[in-house]
């Protein structure tokens, strides 16, 4: 019997298509490996062709190389370098295209992926994305900072060699603003964070928990807009990546890289995009809104329906989804 | 130098990334036409296969044959059969997945298009979307009904025959939910529909416009999220596609097919999604709201940064699209 779901915190609600129903294992890429170099001369990212980017912004060294580099982006979206200026006219509302667009690259090795790499190197990497928040929230024009990552064609990536981004804008988008409100009316009616309840929810009913530590808990939301949509959620209440602990982040390293080896291994390296979903600058602190890692594989499309309502179809029960990647084992990451 | 654009209905910032600027006709697909044949025999869509499909739900014949033939969805992602009760525990609401989802079969030439068909059999499709419209919008357990064609596999198509869909479902979704407050919010304040004002803003300024009639406009949007996005609004205020009369749908199929086919020919088919964003039952009538055709061509990929802000990148400039598909010419289409 289909089933419609609606997400607590967003209110959006959601088909469970189960007359369309899937197996979770149905949905694997079944895509050849491919084998991909350590080195490609003609690429920007790879060790030695540090002058073909744009100015570095910071490095992150092991044994006297580097092993995360942060440039700004060659093909920019936003500039740093104009004035974030508005202008109103009627119904046309505008502002100057000012912003932060840097890309970090994860590792000097092409062949890399984020799933296969140490938990010490992901580590790295999110150290490198706290830097870069903690410098952009010092610039009051930055509303704003969205950091993720694009893997595979599918999921946007123009550039093979890994590698995440981070974009700052001068405004907040209205989906976020319109998340806060209702984040903020639950906090007003209950007193509580209503992220901090459905942790403890997910927490006592297991059903859609794929991991769990003592600081975090990766789960399938409840009304999960696609297949195998995978929140990791710090147990403790902050609002802000920003907030996150040395111990937290060597934590949040080894639950985000063993879902990506999840999905990497039971659905065959499916394209996907990962992104923090943070509280924007102005709102650090706040006790009714909690950060957390949503990670989407790419495994449908978006259809009109979708485009139309407003409203999405998923055609893998959560449950299903999480007790897949519960069974999906992985071998730790060896090495440093 | 790249600019930020809020859409004056929804509120959503939009990063118009001129840094990373395409010329219009950078984004036609360089697709080798396809030969497609007018029959195909494992086709459940095409002439004489009609005892393939679910049940039939109406047809439109011209000559003694069908033209448009519209069937329950065999893969239904909703069922009529069961009654639209909620539940509510704590965080998780759902409702037993109550609904319709119909397909339409705009013809029964599996080879056609759109874009390609006459404006008289066009008007035929939009007339049984019509009939659709106003049978079920007396099933008081409908909130809101979504027709919405899928063209291409990019655009979520999962069969080449040309269809539709019709979707209703008992529940209105929060982004609808959402920008019908704003839309009040508006009227509230200037005592006029938000849309009447940006159709009489676009009429003036002809910058975004494609084409328009007596009775329609299609335009691109000022703060467009993706390249080459087509809105067609009806010129007199009008809450619901329910309302539209006879020498409307005779006009508007002019209009739809005439846009079809600038992209047909301007972007060499690309896929699409067009969706009919029409008032939900409930606020049919209301002198807020304006119904309107949204045409998406499918020509990017959303990735993380959309996925995490809420906010899109176009690397098109949406008077650079309009112009462009100004001066694409398409010949009238002939015959019936």
């Amino acid at each position: 019997m289909p089933e419609l779901r609606q997400n607590y915190f967003t209110k959006e609600w959601v088909i469970i298509a189960t007359e369309r129903a899937r197996r979770p294992e149905e949905l694997a890429t079944h895509r050849a490996a491919k084998v991909i170099p350590r080195f490609v001369e003609a690429c920007p990212f790879c060790p030695g062709n540090e002058n073909k980017t744009p100015p570095e912004v910071m490095r992150t060294e092991a044994d006297g190389k580097w092993q995360v580099r942060v440039v700004a982006n060659k093909f920019a979206a936003l500039s740093p370098d104009i004035q974030p200026i508005r202008t109103i006219h009627r119904s046309r509302r505008s502002m100057a295209g000012f912003g932060v667009h840097d890309v970090i690259v994860d590792t000097p090795d092409h062949s890399q992926t984020m799933a296969l790499m140490s938990d010490a190197h992901v580590a790295n990497v999110l150290r490198t994305y706290k830097k870069l928040f903690d410098n952009l929230s010092l610039d009051p024009r930055i509303a704003h900072i969205t950091i993720f990552k694009n893997h595979g064609g599918d999921a946007g990536a123009s550039l093979e060699h890994p590698h995440s981004q981070l974009i700052a804008t001068p405004v907040i988008s209205h989906q976020v603003r319109e998340r806060f409100h209702q984040a903020l009316a639950h906090y007003d009616e209950y007193g509580e964070c209503m992220f901090c309840q459905m942790i403890e929810e997910e927490m006592t009913e297991q059903s859609r928990v794929v991991l769990s530590t003592d600081r975090f808990v990766a789960f399938q939301p409840y009304a999960s807009p696609t297949p195998f949509a995978t929140h990791i959620f710090p147990r403790r209440h902050t609002s802000s990546f920003q907030d996150i602990s040395p111990t937290e982040i060597t934590d949040l390293a080894t639950v985000l890289r063993t879902v990506l080896a999840k999905l990497y291994i039971g659905l065959e390296n499916p394209d996907f995009n990962f992104t923090l979903r943070s509280a924007p600058i102005e709102y650090v602190g706040v006790k009714h809104f909690h950060w957390y890692v949503s990670i989407i594989p790419r495994l449908t499309r978006v259809a009109g329906f979708e485009l139309g309502s407003g409203m999405f179809i998923n055609t893998v029960l959560p449950e299903a989804a999480a007790e897949f990647l519960r069974n999906t084992k992985v071998e730790m990451a060896a090495g440093v």
